[in-house]
């Protein structure tokens, strides 16, 4: 009915996580008849975000920009309590900030951007692998954490990590699986029970 | 960790509809690491969203407006071959948009924006039943369908327009509600089939 004027910010739209062109069109209506400063001040703040907000270029974590042309470094690279031998090598920006909420976290982290994933064609190649060792080798790193997620991609990526890691001489462990903390033994899936048995420590 | 520059925008993503504010803390991390063109586009284009769109003035439909300070009104409500003596009631432009894909509506609309929904606290007096009454007269309408919802909120406002167009003498009809086509009888609700046996047709 309107297609002209919509399909562009339908598409924009549709580029955001979990949204298809349905979504965006209930979004876009709903702008469209909600008041006229909600669209103006939200487009207003997505318009500027990158000169606020910007990956880290040491971990890929967002950082925060004071001023404008300043290099993008994130309170964990900077914050000098932190213990640069250890590092965190994690999938997503979102799963650095969950492991930063459990608050035990006392070294610094790697955002990988993307796991290894033989089904959607992502190889080793599209991973920073080359950069990570690099980071490594730099910082004098010696104890790798790899928390990427226990899924079947996060568990191929940890692999090819041990793999590529191996030459290096760092500890190289791996964040465990198995019934999360309050969680029903009688509801877990078969493989967590399995990984939680397996993973099973000395009391 | 990045709170200050995060509140506000996390705040504005979260008033859109179903996004709470995990999702529009997703969506502004994927934006953030996204390259940056598409925060710029989309919030261009948001800023600008009601200088080429608004809510018809007549109808409440979503109007394109061609010139800037031109009046709101719509593509349904210019066109000449409508018959301006039908006149169908929605609750909101989405519902208006699903009948006009349906193409057999040669009338014009009114949408209400909001249900009479006792729960929600949203009383008789919160509905435009006023400017619909004027929009009634000023027409000569004959024929009103009510085509809200076939939900608690939407029949109780269907019934709130009986009472009120009633001294109108506009013949008055309501949208069928039953098993929907392709459907399975054996899928359909106690109240969907309830209504699809008291709502038979002489065939």
């Amino acid at each position: 009915m309107f297609a002209r004027k919509l399909d562009r910010i339908v598409s924009l739209l549709s580029r955001l996580p979990g949204v298809g062109e349905k979504t965006a069109q209930r979004y876009l209506l709903f702008l469209v008849t909600a008041e006229e400063s909600l669209s103006r001040e939200l487009g207003a703040e997505l318009a500027r975000l990158h000169d606020v907000l910007r990956p880290c270029v040491r971990c890929g974590n967002i950082a925060e920009i004071d001023q404008p042309g300043d290099t993008p470094v994130c309170a964990v690279c900077r914050d000098n309590k932190r213990d640069g031998h250890v590092l965190c090598v994690v999938a997503r920006v979102h799963d650095l900030l969950a492991i930063e909420r459990a608050g035990t976290m006392r070294g610094r982290y790697f955002v990988l951007g993307k796991l290894l994933s033989p089904l959607e064609g992502v190889g080793p190649e599209e991973l920073p692998i080359a950069k990570l060792v690099d980071r490594i080798r730099e910082d004098g790193v010696t104890e790798v954490i790899v928390a990427t997620p226990p899924s079947v991609d996060g568990e191929a990526t940890a692999l090819l990590l041990k793999r590529e890691l191996a030459p290096l001489n760092v500890a190289l462990s791996r964040i465990a699986s198995g019934v999360p903390h309050g969680g029903d033994l009688e509801f877990a899936d078969p493989i967590t029970m399995g990984r939680a048995l397996s993973g099973r420590q000395r009391l």
